[in-house]
């Protein structure tokens, strides 16, 4: 079981209509800056702010609603949450969601907003997959995990292709992609959308600092965990560790990961308030980070970078602005 | 002397490459609060971060740089000159702009930024338009004024056609379409382009309180002017009075006019954060104050709203998040 470019495809197709095909950004002033070409694929302007909508609607637009009563049940820190809380609204599906308490509040306002039950649980002391599993078990519900299913990690790959898709439409083959990495689903579906419409393309996992599982899986070659489960900045990119589907796609397609930390993805946020106008969340913010930082070279180069999410409190953005974190 | 659609093709056609065609957004949520369908065109991810790089390249475009050492001159509240400065860089004119010593630091800096020379006044006791006339004779230059000339109000209206030709392909027709409204060049070249592309639609200005000089004067039928000089927190849109052109063209095709508040842009500002995940300026965010705030009918019903520029600066815009404005 494993994820391939006609999987995507199909996914697109789900998707047609029902996501936005968010559109790719350029800042002429970057790329005279850099000396070099950045396309921005604004993923905050996606249906619930982020690109998960992407992943939870290919799944739950394939459930069938008179067979699952008991609805769906999911365990996210925000976005997720989202995506699978307005996805399962639209098909008319029952949907409990399973949220840390620390979740900032836009994320979890708007998952009530769209209709969800939210339950929460304390990120430090709690199981989160076992709260989860005992929901689907209780209700007769199915579960649509963040990233460890075919279906979410081909959804998520939608906003690869159409990235690819773009840049050829520009007549850009693309050197590298920076893609922001938690469990690793979107970065897995658009390193597979690549490795298929553009081969030649490098595409990178980008995490927090502390949070940086996926970088010290891909040197050891077996999944490793992350000593914290909380204290970043980057909410959306806590992860435990990769998934065991998703790191086996990661493992093979990616060129590597870089490290970010919250000062500089602050410093990213407030480069896109400024020149691109998009509010971007911190997590969302990671790729822009480890572009801005001279993580990779940009001169001469043609460089993708996903802005995955947008959903940021704003009392929080607010103090970002100011300059006070 | 007026503008037609053939003028508004012909600056699609220089405009190609050159500007961002900017992507047409709509919230399903917002939609389906609201009962109808609103379709968002994003202008603040316009090149310079306003529509005002249409006019500007589209007349700049045609100057040739041999003829014309002296370069240009323009006189701006902010956004014209960025788009000024920026048209005139890539054309390798000199630039000098003529702008109000309030002017938000992000507008001066940024024009300073695409190498433009920037000379401000007082907006109470100078008239900004006899500087510019003794700048343009004492330098051999050419004047781009902001609103008052056919190329602009053509490379303006491109903003209309792009909107037109998206709202057709979503098989949308439009019922109302919002726009910014200051000297009135945006609008009169928006409804030039609905009246032909799209003719059952209605185009409406939408302007500060205080400043709402068409508003007036489509209701009075000669050209009124606003009493005060400044006081608005929309600063893109303290004009004096419409112009002869624009007001000429304004009157034969404009539905009506609405004015908002400080108050109403300010929680249209946050409304774009939250739920577009757009910076939008105070100015930028008068079309859909009127929409959020109900100057017109929205169920059952399709409207458009410019977002026409995202050039606010970090601290005002923190403060607008915290709800201090």
């Amino acid at each position: 079981m494993s994820v391939g470019i006609r999987d995507i495809e199909q996914a697109a197709e789900r998707l047609k209509g029902m996501a936005v095909k968010t559109p790719v950004l350029e800042s002429p002033r970057l790329n005279q800056r850099l000396g070099g070409r950045v396309l921005f694929k604004a993923e905050g302007l996606q249906r619930t702010g982020s690109f998960k909508f992407r992943g939870a609607w290919n799944m739950i637009s394939q459930i069938d609603p008179a067979k699952t009563p008991g609805g769906v049940v999911a365990f996210s820190s925000g976005n997720h949450a989202q995506g699978v809380a307005a996805a399962a609204q639209i098909r008319g599906l029952r949907a409990v969601i399973v949220m840390p308490a620390d979740t900032p509040t836009i994320k979890q306002e708007n998952t009530k907003g769209y209709g969800a039950e939210v339950v929460t649980y304390d990120r430090a002391t709690q199981d989160r997959e076992a709260i989860a599993g005992a929901l689907v078990k209780e209700r007769g519900a199915v579960l649509v995990p963040p990233f460890e299913h075919e279906h979410i990690i081909a959804g998520q790959g939608t906003a690869g292709l159409e990235l690819a898709e773009e840049a050829a439409q520009r007549g850009v083959v693309l050197d590298d992609v920076l893609v922001n990495c938690s469990g690793g689903g979107l970065v897995a579906g658009v390193a597979t959308a690549f490795a298929a419409r553009s081969p030649s393309t490098k595409v990178y996992a980008v995490e927090p600092e502390g949070f940086d599982d996926t970088a010290r899986s891909l040197r050891s070659g077996a999944r490793e965990k992350n000593a914290r489960a909380s204290g970043s900045l980057l909410d959306a990119l806590m992860s435990v560790s990769p998934g065991e589907l998703t790191f086996a796609i990661n493992k093979k397609l990616l060129a590597g990961a870089f490290a970010v930390s919250d000062a500089e993805a602050c410093a990213a946020m407030r480069f896109a308030f400024d020149d691109l106008k998009l509010v971007v969340e911190p997590g969302g913010a990671a790729g822009l980070a480890a572009l801005l930082h001279g993580r990779l070279p940009v001169e001469g180069r043609a460089i993708g970078v996903i802005l995955s999410g947008g959903n940021v409190d704003a009392a929080l953005y607010a103090r970002i602005l100011r300059g006070e974190l």
